[in-house]
C-alpha cells in the first residue's frame, strides 16, 4: 500500500482523520510510523495529502491530514474493452487502475462468453474494490469510471456519441501491419480511447462497426499475448505514446 | 494453445509425429481438427510448421509436418529482473514468453528476499514449464534462456562482460525523469539489455553499480506498479522502441 485512501466524509473540518479498520493496522504494522511520522494519504476522487501521525498507542489512529489544493487531472485515456472472464476480469481491475484510465467501459464482443455479465466481479462493491487496490498501489486517487455495455453495436453507434475532435479512436487487433508504437496522435488530439478486444480478437463485422465510427486499427507487432498481457502492454504503449511530447 | 510444441526427437526422419499425450486431446476436443486438416506446430528452439491430420480415430493423433527453412531470429531483448516473489514469477514466466526475450537473467538485489532462490519454480523442469506456456500461447518456438544469479555484484562485473556495440544497457527505475519511451537506441545498438528491480526499486549502491557498467536509467513516467505489471509494461515499450525504425 503505497497510499492509504481515505471517503472525504472521513475527513473531519479540522483535517483529522481517525482510522481503526485494517488501514490503522497497515499503518502501524507495515509503515512502521511513530508519532509525528507523515503518512501518504488521499481522498478517493479527490485530492493526495499527506497525514502527521498523533501521539497514542490504542488501536485507532489519529492524522492530522493536509491535502494538495485540487485532484489530480483526468486521464487522457479511456479504455473500450471487451469482457474478459471473470479470473481475468479480477486480475486486471488493480492492472488497469494503476496504469491509469479515465473510463473503463466493459463491452459485449462476438466472443465473449454471455455467462461472464453474471460474473460477481461485475457488482459495483467488488469492481470499486479491485480498482481501489490499483490504486493505493501506484499511489493514485482518481477512480476510473466503470460502465458495462451488453449491446456493442449500440456503445459504438449512439453510447459513445460523435468521435471528438480532441480524442483518437484506435481499435487493437492482433497482426494489424499498423503499430501502436508508431502511432501520432492528429492535430489537436490530447486524448485516446482505445478499444481492446477479447481472446481470439475481435471479428470482421466488428472491425468494421469500429472502422464506421472513426477507430483506426493498431497492432503491437508482436506473438499472440493472453488478453491480460495484451491488454497491459497495449496500455503501457498507449500511454507513451500519447505523452510522446511531454 | 496457439501452436502445438514438439520436441525435435518427436519428428520422424520423414516429418511423421505421432501425439497420444494432452496435446492430441486438445487438437481433438478443443481444435476439432478433422482428418487433413491443417495445425499450427513448432519445434522447441527450432523452426514452426504445420501438420497435416492424418485419418484416424483412435486416441493417437498423427500428423504430416513440414517446418519452416530455419528457426526464428533471436530477440533482440534480453531482461535482467530481480528475482521476483514465486508466486509473481510463476505468472511472469509465460508472459516473458509471450512477449519475446532472448535471455532472463534473474537476479539477487538488496530488496529480494534470499528464501526466493529456494523457489520450487526455479527448478529447471517448472521454469522450462511456465516458459513453454508462453510459447504455445504466442506461437514463438524459441524459448527464453534462464540463468539465476545470487550475487548482483559479480554478475554485473564479471559474468555480464563490457558493454558489446550493439547492446544498449537501460536500467528502469521509478519515477527517474528519462522516460523508456523517449528513448532512442545509439548507432548500430539493434538489441537492448533491460534491468528491472525488486518490489521497491534498486536502492542507491545498485543504482551505482549498473551506472558504472553503461546502464542509463529511464522510467515509465506513471505511478508505482506492481512488480509484474512494471515488467509487462517495461518490456512493451522498450520492444517497441526497438521496434521503431521498421
Amino acid at each position: 500500500m503505497n497510499r492509504i485512501l481515505l471517503d472525504a466524509a472521513e475527513v473531519e473540518a479540522d483535517g483529522t482523520v481517525r482510522l481503526a479498520d485494517e488501514r490503522a493496522r497497515h499503518i502501524r504494522s507495515v509503515l512502521r510510523v511513530a508519532s509525528g511520522d507523515l503518512v501518504k494519504i488521499g481522498v478517493v476522487d479527490g485530492p493526495p495529502g499527506t497525514g502527521r501521525v498523533r501521539p497514542g498507542n490504542g488501536p485507532e489512529v489519529v492524522l492530522d491530514c493536509s491535502f494538495d489544493a485540487s485532484g489530480p487531472p483526468r486521464e487522457p485515456l479511456d479504455l473500450l474493452l471487451a469482457l474478459p472472464r471473470p479470473k481475468v476480469l479480477r486480475r486486471l481491475l488493480p492492472q488497469v487502475a494503476a496504469l491509469g484510465v479515465d473510463r473503463l467501459l466493459l463491452a459485449n464482443a462476438w466472443r465473449v462468453e454471455k455467462n461472464f455479465f453474471s460474473a460477481q466481479v461485475l457488482e459495483p462493491p467488488a469492481l470499486r474494490e479491485g480498482l481501489l487496490e490499483g490504486l493505493r498501489q501506484s499511489g493514485r486517487t482518481r477512480l476510473p469510471r466503470v460502465t458495462v455495455h451488453r449491446f456493442l453495436r449500440r456503445l459504438v453507434e449512439e453510447e459513445l456519441g460523435p468521435p471528438e475532435r480532441d480524442t483518437a479512436r484506435l481499435l487493437a487487433h492482433p497482426g494489424v501491419a499498423s503499430r501502436l508504437g508508431q502511432w501520432i496522435p492528429g492535430a489537436g488530439q490530447t486524448r485516446l480511447l482505445l478499444a481492446v478486444g477479447p481472446e481470439g480478437g475481435w471479428i470482421e463485422p466488428e472491425r468494421n462497426l469500429f472502422a464506421r465510427h472513426g477507430f483506426k486499427e493498431a497492432g503491437l507487432g508482436s506473438g499472440i499475448l493472453r488478453s491480460d498481457t495484451a491488454c497491459i502492454a497495449l496500455l503501457a504503449v498507449a500511454r507513451e505514446r500519447l505523452n510522446r511530447e511531454v
